[in-house]
């Protein structure tokens, strides 16, 4: 199917977003009026500039509060349409989207309305146009896809359609089964946004809050199999007003849309059809299927950049934490760092000098060419990878935030371009696996990421968080695969930091697990956070724990979290090292399956507490 | 009264809190859970601390989902409660929050509340403590302030009484006027809280945009006059959870927070009663009397900070404007540039080049003693104003931004500061005075600036717009005196700017009237916006606009704007000079009120445009 994004979705200039549209490789775009007026091409010069980028203008929009209304306004909004079909000429466009009024004096006349919408559908006609009707979800007197279709088949005029949205379809609460047995050819154009659950006005959250598909919590796939039954061969196209998209990179934006949608044609030509639609004839399946995603197995290593501040500062914190330096590379100055299963690799060729970084993580995947060709028919960059002669080849995907995603095998024997040191004999603190990673993302980033983690490498949405911190609300999103056995922990600000902001604003962090955790925290050899006992009196009194196992936990600084199912997490959070980065220790009891977001702020204030007194 | 402020209100770790909290003067604090929780501070240090800052613990906030439970939550509920009791012992608090439930299972039975809550108020009452109720608005079976009343009534025990929120309250239709009525005493806490109106879920409205008071919708004065009948004399206590407040410079916030208790109690003190509380017996009126807001006269001048590269583009920009130099100070490298009542200061005597920025601007005063004595009492700071001998004294404040007001009377020599330079006979192109300026507010302090020159100005709140501008999202809200004769255009990003956004990202601007655009347009000599011919073709679309007269504006690059009642905006835009200030010429014909918002994304994108193309 043909691909096409609203140019409303992305930021700058009409030049900016017909560029970043074309690099993202879109076949087509709609129009927004706003676009064209303040542009200072003509419309014929924006045609030509599309025509060279070999991109179509597929819909020209809206045209707003057209119908329902008297004689002498139907006149005047009547030439107001001759003017833009005079643009629309211009611009080379067929097709004007006409949203349902908004005014508050449009009349609750269905026929009114459709003798109205046929008049300009003759009108459109006569240039060769054609008119695509859409209820919007706030609408006046029609704001449901059903409302919508019953005035278009009432008008039963050749040049009017439907435009159906995804968000005002799915925003409110008819069902949107039905479209899979709208007319054959009467869906002009389809709309696709996502959007996440809020309760609020339908106009705020349509304006502010749209994201692409994958991202929300609608049923895309499923919204686009109905679309698809009733015959609907036109464009996959986004329109998504999104308050951060708004203001972020168009470039990236648009290479974050592309992905979005061609994610969507993976679920839908893979997913079963849908109960509502098997009824109907599924006349057409949306192409193009991806290399499934394969099963990840673990986290095999996570690198950090370290420079000569940062690097011994590290060093001695995995020393604490019990790891020996096992291995040291054959021609680069990194070193790996081991205990059971959990691996760090410390990497010193750093150019730009600055606070530690997880610069790369590697996880192990039943097929790693298969994860990478998958990451590319993504639009996943590829990483530079510098081998030498005889190093292990490791598939590498730059991810959101420019660190590198490496797939591995788990019968790759990476581990033989470090020659081992003879260390490896320390008795540990009992670190079992890479329970997760915490990644801060850039601000203008975060839901690229979470569709990044989701379609190239299958890992899934478990849960979004919101709490306080010390210097202003965060977000964190847990994904994971259906194993568990890697995890991710995204985080970012809600709003981006300012001039007053902690130094350390985004840290970083590598959780392990253990068995016991007590034991663990006995074992360790490196600085404690100290926990403030006002936590653990606060702990006492909200969990009714009994009282010497509050003082186990406080004696070792755990911090604790229990779910409505009972099950449990104890863990433990190292100071900050090398300027961004921290360790956690997890017990996992019961299958707790969150991230001990609640402690978080705890976290925080202790970090930011020990930076200030130990200087 | 005494004032008071939530720790939540403000950023940071509690030490930053309590010190931002005395800086600013308050009297006492809430302390919140969370911040006694993540505090290294045992309760007695707190304690300590917060009498060396000369603050008082005037509430512990909050306990929850206590009442409507059955018989062995209960228990646990009490238990949990003496745990909190004794950490309220050792910080000197004596005065509790307990909060309607909000859990699911929460019984809807008023009598069992009761008699629980009156259970609650016996312990407490053992430790010569208290309890308050409080309504929230999302309560799951008591979520309004007269239900609350009704429970308290109910339970009928000296120990508890009732906490209002102004927020729970007025964001509810339950008309407050009955508060008014409540037995004296059984108020035992004030939290004050201002709100936009959002048509949103109460919940996340109250958790991320609440406001100080006089900076939202809310009518404090009229609140706070019902709880003062009803015998209230505890403290007037802030209680605002706001995003951005949440993670911006405490101090500053602090500030903010205590001048709008300033100015809440001056308009408790000089508003006539309200009608509903005519009817009863006012006990107390909040106390404190601000000098007045003299009335204000107009624009005298206004200061350009100017270098070595831009002041030549603004001299350049004046004499294109028909701006003549008229005077040069008499010890200063500062020029005196006039037309008419238009008055423009480039001061070269800069520390830091950098752009041309809106260093200063002057307003005419009819008391400007009083309006300096007016802004002191309202903790504006005053500004360092360094003063010859024999030159004109102005009293001066700084702005949110960094800007210096200053205030002068319209009888003030202030020009005999400039030696006359002799010119001044050049014809100028018509402009009159000064319409408004445009400030652009840093992220942090634009609700600030709001009350900033509602407070010390007396300038009213005329409205707020938003509006999408090429790079993001824009809010605009426009200030101004009862006669207009001064204007403020505020403006902000809604998201604070990231690392893709246009190198004049916050622009400032000079806007001057004229009697006739046209002819005024006609005498410029200075380089022209180019205004795109699709905005005209719109134009005319829009309104419906004779063709010549389209043909007129297009030829001038004049934009157009009608507002519902037929009034007119006729304006133009100069290009960007001296890196970040333009100039705008407005005649507003039939009493046009609002500053051309809807034209504000055409003259970001020509304004781009020019500069691409301009190099």
């Amino acid at each position: 199917m043909r691909r096409s994004i609203a140019t409303v979705c992305i930021s700058g200039t009409l030049d900016d977003k017909l560029t970043a549209a074309a690099a993202a490789g879109f076949d087509g775009i709609e129009l927004f009026e706003n676009d064209l007026v303040v542009s200072p091409w003509s419309p014929s010069e924006i045609r030509e500039r599309c025509t060279d980028l070999g991109l179509s203008i597929d819909l020209y929009q809206p045209f707003r509060d057209f119908e329902g209304v008297g004689p002498e306004l139907l006149a005047r909004n009547l030439e107001r349409a001759e003017r833009k079909f005079a643009v629309m000429r211009e611009l080379g466009v067929d097709t004007v989207l006409v949203c349902s009024s908004v005014h508050p004096d449009a009349a609750d006349d269905d026929d009114l309305a459709a003798s109205q919408l046929a008049q300009l559908a003759d009108r459109a006609d006569r240039h060769g146009m054609r008119i695509a009707y859409e209820a919007l979800a706030w609408g006046r007197q029609v704001s449901t896809w059903d409302h919508s279709w019953r005035i278009v088949k009432r008008a039963d005029h050749p040049a009017l359609g439907l435009c159906l949205d995804s968000f005002h379809v799915l925003s409110r609460e008819v069902s949107p089964d039905g479209i899979a047995g709208i007319t054959p050819g009467k869906i002009f154009f389809l709309q696709l946004a996502d959007a996440p659950h809020l309760r609020m006005d339908v106009l705020q959250w349509s304006r502010h809050h749209r994201l692409f598909p994958g991202q929300g919590a609608f049923d895309l796939p499923g919204f686009v199999e109905l679309v698809l039954a009733a015959g609907y061969d036109g464009p996959l196209s986004l329109e998504v007003f999104n308050d951060v998209f708004r203001q972020a990179d168009p470039a990236r934006t648009a290479v974050d849309a592309m992905r979005s949608l061609i994610a969507l044609e993976d679920r839908i030509a893979t997913a079963p059809p849908a109960t509502a639609v098997e009824a109907v004839p599924v006349r057409r399946r949306a192409g193009r299927r991806l290399p499934p995603a394969p099963e990840l197995t673990g986290h095999a290593f996570t690198e950090f950049a370290v420079d000569g501040h940062s690097g011994p500062e590290l060093r001695s914190a995995l020393r604490g934490l019990g790891f020996a330096h096992t291995g040291q590379h054959r021609t680069k100055p990194v070193e790996l760092w081991e205990q059971a299963a959990c691996r760090i690799v410390l990497n010193s060729a750093v150019t730009h000098p600055g606070p530690a970084t997880i610069s790369a993580f590697a996880v192990a995947s039943s097929d790693p060419l298969r994860s990478l060709a998958r990451a590319e028919a993504l639009l996943a960059p590829a990483h530079p990878n510098v081998r030498e002669p005889g190093e292990a080849e490791l598939a590498a995907i730059t991810a959101p935030d420019g660190t590198s995603v490496l797939v591995t095998h788990p019968g790759d024997d990476w581990r033989s371009d470090f020659l081992p040191t003879g260390a490896g004999d320390t008795p540990g603190a009992g670190l079992l696996t890479v329970d997760h990673l915490g990644l801060a993302q850039p601000f203008d980033h975060f839901d690229e990421a979470g569709l990044f983690y989701h379609s190239v490498l299958g890992l899934d949405h478990l849960a979004t968080e919101e709490y306080a911190a010390p210097y202003g609300l965060m977000r964190s999103r847990a994904v994971a695969n259906p194993s568990r056995s890697v995890r991710l922990a995204l985080t970012v600000a809600l709003l981006r930091r300012g001039e007053w902001a902690p130094a350390v604003a985004d840290p970083q962090h590598v959780t392990f697990t253990t068995a016991d955790i007590v034991a663990t925290a006995s074992a360790l050899t490196l600085p404690k956070l100290r926990i403030p006992d006002n936590y653990y009196d606060d702990l006492a009194a909200r969990f009714g724990l009994p009282d010497d196992f509050v003082t186990t936990l406080s004696s070792h600084g755990i911090l604790y979290d229990r779910d409505p199912s009972g099950s449990e997490l104890l863990h433990l959070y190292t100071p900050v090292f090398g300027g961004r980065v921290f360790f956690e220790i997890v017990e996992r009891r019961h299958g707790y399956d969150r991230s001990g977001e609640p402690n978080a702020p705890v976290r925080m204030a202790a970090q930011r507490h020990r930076r200030l007194t130990a200087g």
